[in-house]
């Protein structure tokens, strides 16, 4: 089961006090075939109607971003006969800041993720901030069988309904895809000595972390955003996402809390009883009547889940939700509560309400692909969190997998590849300059660095932050410590960025 | 045209003198596929028969050697169906010395080169006797393609001749294995804590420093002997190894220098007359009649590059072939000196001499396919060596690779991946714990790191050391540079040891 929530943002349009979170939110993907999940960053398709003209940087006009597409080996890891390897892969460049090769002058890669790269120029306001800052170059590259850079000409769908084609959809061929345009254009730009900081959000943010750990040659530096790049093979606890949602709802209200908590048995009492399901029909309006608990069920843990992810200023939806549920303006029982709760997220009176809004079942998405072979994140529960108990079952997943793609997901492998045990005994040693930064609101951030781990690799973040919020663009009523921790950032970047041209000047 | 050299070996059954080069020596291979050029190590599957039992540890005995086969993922970057994407890989443990998984005793992989695991069970001296000074594992794993781990049941011939099966015969695939069976293995033994050192020769070492780069959570330090891992896309120039060999001449002798500078126009001069080639074929008593001048030369020019690398004590058989030349006394004209070099060297008096001894142009090696794919070392060279010019020419490699293969190779991809360009920038902070040691009478040593990059990549090397002369079994006799490079490699490698428990100890 896949998750679109297109409508959400359409609903964030009329009601100002959600545009934060809207502009935040990600396309959504299943982080679990199973279950529905948050994609790991993503963006939304829809974002850039949505988004507020004050809000887009000035950089973001149009002719500022040029757009280009690389003949991009489909395969780095097996060689073929070049006839039918390659395939058109699209990236942006903006000019506009940079102060060239002659001085070195940096490029900063944005490594795209889970999403078309329409999604992402314009809106990474790290990008265009700290191209200006630094006289930067910025380069966008958009990951391989998402947007325009789908081989053979394939769409999208069809590209990953051939099991040879969605085959080569891996981070490892993502990443050194990014290593061969990256190379490709320095060399084009007589660009040697720039040094390059690669940059990303979520699942970009990991791979910005492994592009610094795999290429050192090619990245001088790390920007990894919110990248939950411990929630493989079991490093971090199965539950760390729901306890962190939880802990947000705990935070804001008790009472909001004990509501959610309370509302899942509930739900099942009352679905239980004949005339049950039409009964929750009835109680959250829902556009088609319900034909399983689960499915009202599943519709408001993602919603806990969204509004907790992006509990961002100054909106805090966490809050709004809660206020919604703790003034029980539909009804003061725990389903009348539940329902308040979704309304003041929509903030308006909705004819009826589609449960279905942030899931479809219909098509193979590129994300399920990557989830189901290599990118598993064994999301799992006890009766430790809000919600209901939900251990994961690897059996489940993997049969669910084997349904959809014949093939066994490789739940090891991305620890093998990547590392991730250990990491703080492993890193202590080996590698430099990568920020991890986190917002601890953000249920993923539970899954992130959130210690230095040298001095050189650094996690930096805050208590009131959610997903990727230091990386979208600064606005003037940003809080202190959201502008505090991207200072930071900046800091660190200057300081390897001083390190750079000294070694430079050195070995010249 | 490969390269091939067992005669070579059984020669040096009948000259003792010649023995300590003969056990160095590689099985050869071509590292362009126009010009014979020596393996970057490889081993010479007749060695076993000619080792001395004396120079055999004790540790080689059979019965504490075992062999284990695993299920190995053909395409680590391409998820396929299940079915068809695994085969047998060999390898092999020797748990004698191992003080066990409680302790976090360590643990000594080899990364298997291009070559039969056979060749370097019992013969590379570092392991065992090392494995017995740090109460370590000693394991070896074979190299995908070769020796007992072929693809589907393939023969090695077999699967070459298939354009899609050789396409997973690439060094990252090679290191991906080496990381999966370690992980495998120390999982098996439930040696999580057990620190992993990965030790190599020649290309072996090239994957061993490679695989400490990529994999640093898996291999906590790495020794690469003899690796050549700068003769990559112009990183060193060209006639870097040919420099040495002629190096290796001129220290030697002056005279036997000039007479094999002067020898090859004087072929040419020979070849030309008429009944020239005929005059030769006497001279040089071959076994069948010369065709051409370039026969000759080619085989004078691999036999002395073989010397070069393998100018090893006590022997030197730089200065055994020079003494040849210089004594003259098959002839003392240029020609006739020349042939006292070959004699020389053979230790014998050959009814013929076979020219094509070394090469076979008949079968696709392995390692064609390797060096006509990813691993591209341009070798070339001007007027300023011993040799006669020969300018590494791109086109013509290319399109020797594409009529063999049919394939482009990709001379860009080994620096891509694996970096090499200002590698003393880039691992003076990023990396740690690599050992690369060299002699530098190995014409190879000329594109090694022969310089500190930081407190922890260090360059170990002996001005009078051969081609991975610091691996093969230590004897009584070995000269005192020669054992004080290998202790000083041991000192950092305790060191490491040092450093790696009390971080144990530390996070635990």
């Amino acid at each position: 089961m896949t998750i679109r929530a297109p409508r959400l943002f359409q609903a964030a349009l009329w009601l100002p006090c959600l545009l934060i979170l809207s502009l935040f939110i990600t396309f959504t993907c299943a982080l679990s075939p199973r279950k529905p999940r948050l994609s790991v960053l993503g963006h939304n398709k829809e974002r850039n109607r949505i988004y507020s003209p004050s809000l887009i940087a000035s950089d973001s006009n149009n002719n500022d971003y040029q757009t280009f597409y690389y003949d991009q080996t489909l395969d780095h890891f097996n060689y073929q006969p070049v006839s039918y390897t390659t395939f058109q892969q699209r990236y942006v460049v903006n000019f506009k800041h940079w102060r060239g090769a002659r001085t070195g002058a940096p490029i900063f890669a944005y490594m795209g993720e889970e999403s078309s790269l329409d999604d992402d120029v314009g809106t990474i306001g790290f990008m265009p901030e700290n191209s200006r800052r630094f006289g930067a170059l910025e380069l966008y590259i958009e990951h391989r069988y998402y947007g325009k850079s789908i081989p053979h000409g394939f769409t999208g769908e069809e590209s990953l309904e051939n099991a040879t084609i969605r085959g080569y959809l891996n981070s490892a061929q993502a990443i050194a895809d990014y290593a061969e345009i990256i190379i490709y254009l320095k060399k084009n730009l007589s660009a040697d000595s720039s040094p390059v900081i690669v940059v990303g959000g979520s699942y970009g943010g990991m791979l910005a972390a492994w592009f610094r750990l795999k290429y050192p040659h090619i990245a001088m530096g790390a920007l990894a955003s919110s990248a939950p790049i411990l929630y493989f093979d079991d490093i971090v606890p199965q539950n760390s996402y729901d306890v962190v949602v939880t802990k947000d709802f705990q935070d804001v209200s008790r009472s909001c809390y004990d509501t959610v908590k309370r509302s899942w048995p509930e739900i099942d009492r009352v679905a239980a009883k004949p005339n049950g399901l039409s009964e929750l029909s009835k109680k959250f309006k829902t556009c088609k009547p319900i034909k399983k608990a689960s499915e009202l069920k599943d519709y408001l843990e993602y919603l806990y889940s969204v509004v907790a992810q992006y509990d961002s200023p100054p909106d805090h939806p966490v809050t709004t939700v809660c206020k919604g549920i703790d003034g029980g303006a539909n009804g003061t029982d725990i389903l009348g509560r539940i329902f308040s709760g979704v309304i003041a997220y929509y903030g308006e009176s909705r004819k009826c309400y589609d449960l279905n809004d942030f899931f479809s079942t219909d098509k193979l998405s590129a994300w399920d692909w990557q989830t189901c072979s290599e990118l598993v994140s064994p999301f799992g529960r006890g009766n430790e969190t809000m919600f209901q108990a939900s251990p994961f079952d690897y059996n489940e997943y993997k049969d669910s997998c084997m349904k959809k793609f014949g093939v066994e997901p490789r739940p090891h492998w991305a620890t093998a590849y990547y590392g991730g045990q250990h990491i703080k005994m492993i890193l202590k040693r080996f590698g430099s300059n990568i920020i991890f930064t986190n917002g601890l609101r953000d249920p993923y951030s539970n899954s992130g660095v959130l210690e230095n781990i040298s001095d050189t690799i650094l996690a930096v973040y805050t208590k009131e932050g959610s997903h990727c919020l230091d990386i979208v663009p600064a606005t003037a009523d940003d809080p202190k410590w959201l502008t505090a921790q991207r200072n930071k950032t900046v800091k660190v970047i200057k300081w390897w960025f001083h390190k750079y041209y000294n070694d430079l000047r050195g070995f010249a």
